[in-house]
């Protein structure tokens, strides 16, 4: 998408204070994988609306995106994003806290300069404004599963579901916003965009064991060595014996033990328990359902291959 | 304002996370002098609105300073605000940094209620979007001058028109925008809230040194201590003789002496300068911009009289 990666240059260009508008240019130009801007793409595309109007919600779904990455490393004490230092290890807290506020008010902000009427203008900020209110509760969830002991299967999937889903669901629905799309597409595209968004952070917890390392690009089990609960986690709690959820509890509550003796302790219990056959059966269920949303649409055949192609190939992704 | 009170009891209720909702519940029901309600209120009466409009606008603007106050505490890591713990203390950073970030999000969807037309509401979204950016700017001015030595005093005004007025103009704006005033109304209601915005200010910088301790209802002092540079401050060196300013810049640039001896010395040198008799008198000056930006208004004389009344009464209080 290279129009964006242009439009980003110029966005905040001369703004000042430096010192707000720089953490703000240097996150925007790091690339990343623009889904979210491919997402309002696509959905544009899909119901056969007006790809240069686009541009503005593909632009500020991205900078939606951007906010909460800057205010997750804070809370996360991240210091590496996309290969670079975060905008809190490279300025501090507090340019991080204030630039991803800033940012969050330039999404709303080029949002309303989208060419739409002002009807479809209201229910794009609308779309916007919930979006990014259920993305921090997702964000809460989380912080909350960290000292909780008792995260359900359920709860985990609700927890993704606000904290990932709702974001790519967000996306498609505002290309099928501007492209005025019927109340029941609106619908299907939005659940066809959490399925897929659900898909897509399974597929990353199960990247953490069973990626190809040299594929990947990273090291393997990050998600272990922090003691995430993953959906892989909580899966294996579940259908493990009484030892080898003891044994399982026990490498996630300790951060001290040697990472590649934990590493393979936890895969080997995972094996054990065919946590990968499982977590792709539940990752095809999800592309199922996703697949049920596109058929449900009353667009053409050509559009719903479009979109069932998306869903494959995040479904094989392997990075 | 017993309306907005009431209102806001009822507007987390039954909303989880409840890490992330009981925060918000907890400092909108703070209260505080809930000045840009009133502010909201008063901008739609003098333009004839209507009042039952108004207060969907009022409670989103309050919001939107509320947002600010609790990522503001961080920054500044107050551990107090009208008489109570702030967030960050009695929760936690991160809680407060999401909390934060939520209630931007809710107010921006708490604007939405508001019972205008799409045109209007889309006048009022961005000029939320805007005021927030712009006291984004502020804070990142007033950080900024903290390591900055040569603050002029045209550049400490620029800020505390961001960080502080810009949002009572804007809530000024808001009940005007509801009412249908016409554009030049709306630009002199807007400028009338800067001045006040900025009278508002210089009030609060003054209450520091010179306010009556008994009726101000805190110590007297705290931004010398905390070596602020305040517009008294930079008055003072603008005025002040070659020995004057090296004692000044002396005072302000540690932290560890006396503090009844530093506050001491430094209102010594403000005495000497005439900083109290200086400041009331810009402080005129600002009332005088306000009351003109009043009479350029066309509407009735009693609209104006209560416009007029409110200035006097900014300048005239105590605490």
């Amino acid at each position: 998408m290279q129009h964006i990666e242009q439009y980003f240059k110029s966005l905040t260009e001369s703004r000042t204070p430096h010192n707000l508008y720089e953490p703000i240019e240097y996150i925007l130009n790091q690339g990343g994988k623009r889904i979210r801007p491919q997402l309002v793409q696509l959905g544009t595309t899909v119901f056969g609306g007006d790809l240069s109007a686009a541009i503005n919600p593909a632009a500020a779904f991205e900078m939606l995106h951007n906010f909460t990455l800057i205010h997750d490393d804070i809370m996360d004490n991240s210091s590496m994003r996309r290969g670079q230092e975060t905008v809190f290890k490279k300025w501090n807290t507090n340019i991080a806290i204030l630039s991803g506020d800033a940012l969050a008010n330039m999404a709303m902000l080029e949002l309303l300069k989208t060419p739409v009427s002002h009807d479809v203008l209201i229910e794009l900020i609308e779309l916007l404004g919930q979006t990014s209110l259920e993305i921090c509760e997702g964000q809460q969830l989380d912080l909350d599963f960290e000292t909780n002991t008792h995260v359900t299967i359920n709860q985990y999937i609700g927890m993704i579901r606000k904290k990932t889903a709702v974001l790519l669901a967000g996306c498609l629905k505002a290309g099928a916003l501007i492209s005025d799309a019927s109340p029941a597409n609106l619908e299907n595209i939005y659940q066809y965009g959490i399925n897929l968004g659900i898909t897509f952070q399974l597929k990353d917890d199960l990247f953490d064991v069973y990626a190809n390392e040299q594929m990947f690009g990273k090291q393997l089990g990050g998600d272990i060595r922090s003691n995430k609960k993953t959906y892989l986690y909580l899966l294996a709690l579940e259908k493990a014996n009484d030892n080898q959820k003891e044994e399982l509890i026990r490498w996630f509550s300790s951060s001290d033990q040697d990472d590649t003796l934990k590493f393979n302790a936890v895969k080997t219990i995972f094996d054990q328990l065919n946590i990968l056959q499982h977590t792709e059966a539940v990752i095809e269920q999800y592309i199922s359902k996703a697949t049920e949303c596109v058929n449900n649409l009353t667009v053409e055949a050509d559009k719903k291959e479009l979109l069932i192609h998306f869903a494959n190939e995040l479904a094989k992704r392997n990075k």
